[in-house]
């Protein structure tokens, strides 16, 4: 756990977080802002800044993000409709936490962003 | 395998594809169609259709699909400034080809698109 960091502080309840989805592992909650109807971030327990932190032994974590995020949309209610997974990375790719976190949007259909 | 799919043809170099990197398990080819500076695509070397269709023994995969991610951004000069990685699912989520690809994009800021 890193003393600062906010995500640390939902994932050890320090502060409060509408808790979605939580295991051993990662723990899901909704975005405070959300960007789209059905908004849950998706982080591991543990403190990772970055996808750049992210090293060999980290690869089981992320498959399991990305699984209790496939749990999440089922329990959404949009698993088959379809939602879109989101992980920003440093500056250009728009990260503004940094502990790492996978967003789950959806609940409507997402237009295709175009960055050109 | 799985006969009609283009992104399993690229993989088995059936048809032409930038390949910018590959291994045992994953495959990573610039998107012929991009919507960034940078914008690679990055396939399970093996057939699965979209998210909904990971288990939980895909959760290694779906991870050296993140590590592969990396190593692309890295080669691309992109890891330091920022990158975003996309993963699109069902019809609400923009998915168009269904065979499961982690989008890598990059080279600008990218802002952030709301949905709501």
């Amino acid at each position: 756990m890193s003393d600062d960091c906010i995500f640390c502080k939902i994932v050890a309840k320090e502060i409060p977080g509408e808790i979605v989805y939580a295991d051993e592992y990662v723990t899901a909650f909704r975005d405070i802002q959300p960007a789209a109807p059905v908004h849950v971030l998706i982080v591991p327990n543990k403190h990772i800044p970055s996808m750049n932190e992210v090293d060999e032994e980290d690869a089981v974590l992320i498959g399991r993000m990305h699984l209790a995020a496939k749990q999440v949309a089922e329990q959404e209610g949009i698993a088959e409709r379809g939602y879109r997974l989101v992980i920003n990375t440093g500056d250009e790719g728009g990260q503004v936490v940094y502990h790492l976190h996978l967003h789950l949007m959806g609940g409507k259909k997402l237009s295709i962003p175009k960055y050109n």
